[in-house]
């Protein structure tokens, strides 16, 4: 955070608001990269396995789809919020496979704000990743906690 | 898959069954260099900011935690199954922080398998990350398409 005084804290996020999280797309050599290591399945990285198999062809582990959210979600959003850590993620939803080079753009949307008595706000928001036609290929519900304004 | 007649499909899973994942070991090497890519936040990757922050010191990524908790479950179960793809994840939990060097062990049950009649299991499982003294420190459902028996 290089702005101090532009941190946003619980208080300051309005629920309803919706930020564009710009895009990332995603080539063969991530997903492949990824999910060797964290999500070692052929459908994932074995490019010959995967073609015969039941999506004709890789497709980015669900893991690696929920890790370019956060990416996104951390250069277009929390980033500039006083965050604290994530309490969880609810409702992942892998709505669609997403293929080598598809461009992925982000979305996020405040859903609610709940200032407790420990100088905290809960933040729920709604998250999602469509492709480069618009269809949604992935959407999750983020509990993260922020400080309040001090 | 080496032996395919040991592949388990949707109705050879036992609901109740628990799978010891066995362990992994987070470095701090490894949740930095997760981070910098995924989750880019001082909390994660900035040790020095990290040690004057909420926590103390450094934390894994909470999508770091979900990798690691992938990894252990590919390796030690869905290898062995005939996985189409992931529905979802539901209720993940980030318990208690992850610091570096912690050693977590993972579990898996199945909660339930859903035959339908497109060939598919929908099969729901809960899975665990536990700390080195047994407390947990990670949970979530996973909902994963399995092939039926042929």
């Amino acid at each position: 955070m290089d702005v101090m005084d532009e941190v946003k804290y619980a208080e300051d996020l309005m629920v309803g608001d919706v930020i564009d999280l710009g895009s990332h797309t995603v080539g063969e050599a991530e997903m492949v990269d990824f999910s060797t290591v964290w999500d070692p399945q052929d459908s994932h990285l074995d490019a010959a396995a995967a073609a015969a198999g039941y999506f004709g062809g890789l497709i980015a582990s669900g893991i690696h789809t929920t890790a370019v959210y956060q990416r996104l979600a951390v250069l277009g959003a929390y980033r500039y919020w006083s965050v604290i850590g994530a309490r969880g993620l609810r409702d992942v939803r892998f709505l669609r496979p997403v293929r080598p080079g598809d461009v992925l753009t982000g979305l996020l949307v405040i859903d609610e704000v709940e200032l407790d008595d420990r100088g905290r706000g809960l933040v729920t928001t709604t998250g999602q990743l469509a492709d480069a036609q618009g269809r949604a290929v992935f959407s999750l519900l983020t509990e993260l906690y922020l400080h309040r304004r001090p």
